[in-house]
């Protein structure tokens, strides 16, 4: 479904419209879109949105009603209005993959072309972009805290913004890791396997649990998972669950699993799993679900939990958590008319990095990453290499050598260019195993859920000169 | 646009081809939804979602693609694929209008029908009643704090969830109160109000910040509000916006205001009312962004901040705050084939209210509100009256009776019968009125930002009877 051109703020419409009236419109420029602290108090971010973002910027284009409302905001002139309704996107995009693992600072995409057609599509490149990469981390936080061994899967529809919120909940969820949504419209359009099973209404509609848990395992006998909770989950869920599971294996079926969704988590699964294995029933998988988050999980576990699924609804949905929420994407103005481009304010983090960059990472022989590095992406003076000093833009008395060693990979490449996409997106399944494989790159510790390493973000001593040159430059 | 019906959980399909097969699904059935919590760690929630609710169940209807999408998942068979085929929902929706004032425990949709159709569409309704209701509550907070003297603006597009989630904020904040978006489409959409001025990139792309401010004053010259913080708001940005004010007056026009995005608030607002007002620029309007919420502006206000405008963006759009992030709403059968129904688990919170009720606010003489009141809608025994005994379902040895002289109003109306909507949507405009008139009838205190006085919701003595008969009933 194509995107509205009038997905925008107010502001790049009049910034458009002086733009032009300006004559300044067709200058060159270039925007870089980044994030300036790492969510959830962590230390990286899980790069998702790019397919969206490029379909919307390849088929922008405003349309009779479109112009027809803004004519009626009595805000615009008549050529303005006549200049949109030739106006494209026709520039160049360089970004990561989706699935890349990314760090403050970073410029997640650089946007080249027009100063009219760079500006005017950053509203829609920060919404797509800030909430997909900000769900998509979260998902890789689930997983982690959930290990190798068990699943996570995205159950948070009903608190999603809207049902459009819900189907951008469940693609970027995948990119992190969690892959099966409850959101059947989401396995419709993305082909993400959907999972379920029943609400506690439906023990309540019929006249006793057992009554009721038999009634569903005779509809689903291959997929029976039973939701253990409605009335107590010791004394009546379990046990009639167990009932039923022996009436399926004398039928020739396996029950699949049983869902707790509330109580004392890691005390009602380890008490689970020690019934039905000794009972014979050491495949029932238990899944557990209300109010779940990273953390919750790593408790759960870290006490023994016996837990194979966790299902998470608000708490992916929404991204809540400490500074959770939104991710904080900027999207800045790097260079425009051959000139790199600076804004400094009283606020010394709100600095940007000028000019168009290359976003290098170094890699150890081993494969492990070592740190990453922007360095100018102009020909002038001399390309970071490997025993090359890399600064801490914020404190550039802090420096570290990249040893010989190292090799530098390019973490970004041009995936538009002239307003064409370049190339097919990779199914979510393949973004899903390239995040994981990049996520266990890192070095020790900066997975962690709290408190976790700093993995180091430097620059070249070329930025960092050009950036103290524009800083005084502006000062004086 | 029409939602899709596969816009649910997949244990809404399950449960559904569950009830068909066990032959239940034309069974009367009657479902609250209701929120446990109300949000922000406030005291009360403004209702709203109402008419997309309306809207989603009133098209409800499975396409053929939907229909090859869950033949292909091998879960279902033929008879429940048939069935799909002509499902509607032909039920019965009671609920406040838009912008009520409501609480805790209250049913703020009763769905009444058959099991099939009031159990399918409830992941629908959360989605869309919960996000609706907590992004009004949060647009009303931010009112509140403002006070009656400035004006609130939505900018949250660039961190919603996606572009539809971006719409969702705005219909609903506007209900709240906060009648003005810089989103475009939803000004196209909801004809909402659109503002905005332009970026630091505007003024990046020019040679200084005084070229770019009279650009932009050239072009918006009777709309003209200049962002003064790109390089230093005492310094640079107040004295250009000064010299353009200045040269504005000169042509005949005035200019409307400046916004501050950066720095001490409260410090740089009263500075620039100082200067400006100096100079006779009293109608300079002030306005202020920068990860700005309730709290923040109320903290503003206390230190003298000279704020016309509030913009508004993350923190309205994600709702985030303590507690916030999602409004906790739930859907649970209340009734089913005739009989009160009942959920009790081993956490006592998430105990319900049975049977269909009437949900009564008791009005003073003078028209503020003194409690509300839910008491059974079945007509045997004795109705609530005033001089009646309401309970604290939470602690029924706490109870309070309604003064005699009290007016008892029914919150809600039938809104949607036999899957027909019964009245047109007010315009939001008017609900933004209604929701404003109502939060000034709360008992004071009751709007406090924190530790807020706690309107009380009580029931009825025969509510009260009934839950604890189930109760007992289902525990023995």
């Amino acid at each position: 479904m194509p995107y509205s051109a009038l997905l925008t703020d107010l502001y790049e419409l009049t910034m458009l419209a002086g733009y032009l009236r300006e004559d300044m419109h067709e200058q060159q420029a270039a925007f870089d879109l980044f994030f300036r602290e790492p969510p959830y108090l962590g230390s990286y971010a899980v790069f998702a949105g790019l397919a969206p973002a490029l379909d919307y910027l390849s088929h922008l284009k405003f349309s009779d009603a479109d112009l027809a409302y803004l004519n009626s905001l009595n805000l615009f002139d008549a050529p303005f209005l006549e200049f949109l309704k030739t106006f494209r996107f026709r520039g160049r995009v360089t970004a990561p993959c989706e699935g890349e693992v990314v760090f403050a600072g970073e410029p997640l995409l650089t946007v080249e072309g027009t100063l009219a057609e760079t500006q005017f599509v950053e509203t829609a490149l920060l919404n797509i972009i800030n909430f997909q990469t900000l769900v998509a981390t979260k998902a890789a936080r689930l997983k982690i805290a959930a290990g190798p061994d068990s699943e996570v899967i995205e159950f948070g529809l009903r608190r999603a913004q809207g049902p459009d919120g819900g189907l951008s909940v469940a693609r970027a969820a995948a990119i992190g890791g969690v892959l099966s949504t409850s959101n059947v419209q989401a396995g419709q359009v993305f082909g993400l396997p959907v999972k379920g099973t029943h609400a506690h209404s439906w023990v309540m509609a019929f006249p006793d649990e057992l009554t009721a848990f038999r009634a569903y395992a005779e509809c689903f006998p291959d997929s029976c998972v039973l939701l253990v909770d409605t009335y107590d989950t010791l004394t009546s869920g379990l046990p009639h669950a167990l009932i039923v599971a022996g009436e399926l294996r004398e039928l020739g079926h396996e029950m699949l699993g049983v869902r707790l969704d509330s109580g004392d988590l890691a005390y009602l699964s380890r008490e689970a799993r020690k019934r039905f294995d000794r009972a014979g029933f050491e495949n029932v998988k238990i899944v557990a679900s209300n109010e779940l988050d990273e953390h919750v999980i790593h408790s759960i576990r870290s006490e023994g939990g016996c837990i194979d699924i966790y299902g998470v609804g608000t708490r992916l949905a929404t991204c809540a958590g400490p500074e959770g929420g939104a991710l904080g994407g900027v999207y800045k103005l790097v260079e425009s008319n051959g000139k790199p481009r600076l804004k400094t304010t009283s606020d010394p983090a709100k600095s940007t990095l000028p000019s168009r960059k290359r976003w290098l990472r170094a890699v150890n022989p081993d494969g492990q990453f070592h740190m990453d590095v922007l360095d100018l992406q102009d020909h002038s003076g001399e390309p970071f290499r490997p025993g090359h000093i890399a600064f801490d833009p914020a404190n550039p008395q802090r420096h570290k050598m990249v040893p010989l060693q190292c090799d530098l990979i390019d973490c970004r490449h041009v995936v538009m260019d002239s307003g064409e996409v370049l190339s097919q997106a990779p199914s979510l399944e393949a973004l899903a195993s390239y995040a994981a494989a990049q996520l266990s790159r890192l070095p020790e510790g900066t997975l962690r859920l709290i408190n976790p390493h700093r993995y180091k973000v430097g620059v070249s001593r070329r930025l960092l000169e050009l950036r103290n040159r524009l800083q005084t430059a502006a000062t004086s």
